[in-house]
């Protein structure tokens, strides 16, 4: 019988629609999950495809299936399962065999994985997944880290079930070890910040404006169509007009603002903060879904504290206009900390990421895809050593065009009492890294003055104390 | 000979200060230093002191001069030196030892070494210092984390050589392992915030209002007589009217501004995100210094850019009225999610926190003190368990009548392109915390649609998912 190309383990709703894309595509894939009947079930389900399925009852079987060196993704449960299971796996492995870890793990645990399999001839894959069920079976987005000689091994297949934006695919070999699951990471992270803005946006359109759910689909649907275009955005409009069935109302208004949130986005904020970057878009989309969970807490302080009124906008189409480019100026500023944060890594960790390339592979397949990822490619592209996305020429040109608009729009939000953390915060970081002399000098006087810290000073003179002696020669 | 009360390794700055303090205020003290001349020094140079101290030249030496059970604080570099450290003062210790660390450590290290020396007969305390050197030496707030066995054997010492508010002391036993040091981290999390406030009314008034750094020393001077009565604010007057000895100009301007960052700032949004606590004061303060680092990237941005016009406030007098009450309800925003930080790790830890003790040892000897912090002790005291700091009636009153001034603060310093991203977070941190209906419904429709994540209902209905079915259903 001819071998597979591949392995999966894990037959949960996105390890199956992985495993038929693969076999979708041409390749021949042998499958195995711990309970065996969902393995029957599965290739039972499998209709025409079942050709290209090698359905195996064991972990010997299933090895023995695979074409040497083998790979084999393994999708489940993020954490301790992970490490589970390839201590499982590890006794019928053979020298060069490659397990991968698909799901959403934590990169710092995926460089442990690898350098645990350093010197035993195995070697691990890191591998981020992004665009959801319909991403896995149909396309995803695909960050590949690890050895430069796996990845060759899988190229092949995974190139044929990733996304592809224009007939190119949306899959590339990001660098070693954990290269893979930081960017996925940070993806989500600036998936975070786009999704926390658009329902920024959608507050002042709906407390604002006053206007209806399905209103506001319209107006996302024909932003859908502008520079905006993006899933979010579609999958918005989409929603917002959706009624739903049990009540008759918009969906949207019948179902509690309370979001949850998983490993990615605090592990995005956490690793930012470990690489000394300011990304407070990220950060704002955090907390705000922080704050949607203690909804509680909310309902009782809008008793005590009663809402500030909203003014309605006297030009409504030109306060529309504001609003989209609003949302583009502080997109720019979301994607643009989310790309800071992985240059910094990708020098903490000597990955070497290729800016250009995670963009291009996010245009499609992933949550975030866009239009807009296209023009950061090219941007990233022409020039991928430049210190801020904001600095390129086009994204210059961008900002200087929609910053007048985030500036009005955050201002009526900030008079109105409509939170708007995510579009504050990356009007801050434009209006802080524009300017050439910052407040800080105060914060190093303070510094000197309490703790002695010391300060640099503009005439380059060497003396770095101020006037008032330490702290302790001036109070004593 | 008579024994020491207390022993003390480290005889750097903030060293050598405490263990002044600790003779002068009657204790007997052995300290000993790595380098012996470091103690002959020391020693030589305590003057009336020297009746209260015995300096060693060996750890054998020194730890027979205290009496057991021994309290030995080390003052050392925080990290891996502690750790060696303390290896080389284990053989040397008996049942019933304590070894203090005092200084800026991670508490999630003080719980390791906690929990190292459980089975050892030795205890540990971490002990957060806070006061710079001029505390060290005349009165620091200490915030104490050990067994409460431990704090009763240094409780006096600690009491006589502690900060003073209205003659009751700063300092207190605040729970188990790490209780200390993360109490000090979050103190150090809500300086950040507090600085980065008063560096944006700074730029506020220097940029906005084109005031010289001795006029904007005459507004913070004013202010200190006020609410905002503060160490802070005082020595914001302080330096902003020294003169440089050099240039004849006012210091800070001829300061560099880039600031550095430590440890306690970073650590503190870690674990705010570690815990789900909104605490985006302290990242946008986190973020501030790090752009702040930024100088050339910002310089080159200015010369791209340019900047926006600041517009002149035609009423001077209410605009500076409406800066000192929205700096007030800003610092009421950072300190709030402080607090709310330190709740939830309270919990998370089992260390049973207690907030009004907090806010009391804060009132005196550390960076942060402030009249401010007495009232807040005063409404943890009523109300120990209020969710948050903002809905106990005081704090409730003060945002009422203040959160207008820092709504049109923020919207000024938006529309004239001065970066104000702490202060502009507390008020997003308001608006969306007395919000009982947000916008995260849009989020969970959105995560419902593209991954199938389910939301709840307002009407309380068993059907978690929208009518577009999975987005695999609706796609395929």
């Amino acid at each position: 019988m001819e071998q597979a190309e591949i392995g999966l383990i894990g037959l949960g709703v996105m390890g199956a629609n992985l495993s038929l894309n693969i076999a979708e595509k041409g390749n021949k894939i042998a499958v195995f999950n711990r309970t065996p009947e969902v393995t029957k079930k599965f290739y039972a389900d499998a209709g025409e495809l079942q050709g290209q399925i090698i359905p195996c009852e064991t972990l010997e079987q299933f090895v023995a299936s695979i074409r040497p060196p083998r790979p084999i993704i393994i999708m489940i449960k993020a954490g301790d399962p992970v490490d589970q299971q390839m201590e499982l796996l590890k006794p019928y492995l053979s020298n060069g065999d490659i397990m991968i870890d698909a799901g959403n793990a934590n990169f710092r645990d995926t460089m442990r994985r690898f350098d645990n399999l350093k010197d035993s001839g195995l070697t691990f894959i890191g591998m981020g997944v992004s665009g959801g069920e319909e991403g896995a079976r149909h396309g995803p987005s695909i960050m590949v880290g690890g050895t430069e000689e796996s990845w060759k091994r899988v190229e092949k297949v995974l190139t044929s079930i990733s996304a592809k934006f224009h007939g190119e695919p949306c899959v590339a070999w990001l660098g070693e070890n954990g290269a893979g699951h930081f960017v996925k990471t940070i993806h989500n992270g600036i998936e975070y910040a786009d999704m926390q803005m658009i329902a920024e946006i959608y507050g002042i359109l709906r407390d604002g404006l006053g206007m209806s759910a399905s209103e506001i689909g319209e107006v996302f649907g024909r932003w859908n169509a502008g520079r905006l275009n993006s899933y979010l955005i579609e999958i918005s409009e989409k929603v917002l007009k959706a009624t739903d069935p049990i009540s008759g109302k918009p969906m949207v208004d019948v179902i509690v603002d309370a979001a949850g949130q998983k490993g990615t986005g605090k592990w995005s904020v956490i690793e930012a903060q470990n690489m000394g970057v300011a990304a407070t878009a990220i950060e704002a989309a955090v907390a705000g879904r922080v704050l949607s969970s203690q909804r509680t807490e909310r309902l009782a302080a809008e008793k005590l504290f009663g809402l500030p009124k909203a003014s309605k906008p006297q030009d409504g189409m030109a306060f529309l206009a504001d609003l989209e480019n609003a949302l583009l100026a502080a997109k720019i500023g979301a994607y643009a900390q989310g790309f800071a944060v992985m240059a910094a890594a990708s020098k903490e960790f000597n990955w070497n990421l290729p800016m250009p390339i995670i963009a291009k592979i996010w245009r499609d397949g992933c949550i975030i895809r866009s239009q807009f990822l296209d023009e950061i490619t090219s941007a990233f592209t022409k020039d991928p050593d430049v210190p801020n996305l904001i600095v390129t020429p086009a994204f210059a040109d961008m900002v200087k065009e929609t910053d007048g608009a985030l500036r009005r729009i955050v201002s009526y939000a900030t008079m109105s009492g409509l939170p708007v953390p995510a579009l504050a915060s990356a009007l801050s970081y434009f209006d802080a890294y524009r300017r050439g002399r910052g407040t800080a000098n105060l914060i190093q006087a303070q510094r000197d003055f309490f703790g002695a810290h010391g300060f640099d000073r503009l005439d380059g003179v060497d003396k770095h104390h101020g006037p008032w002696g330490s702290g302790l020669a001036t109070l004593a």
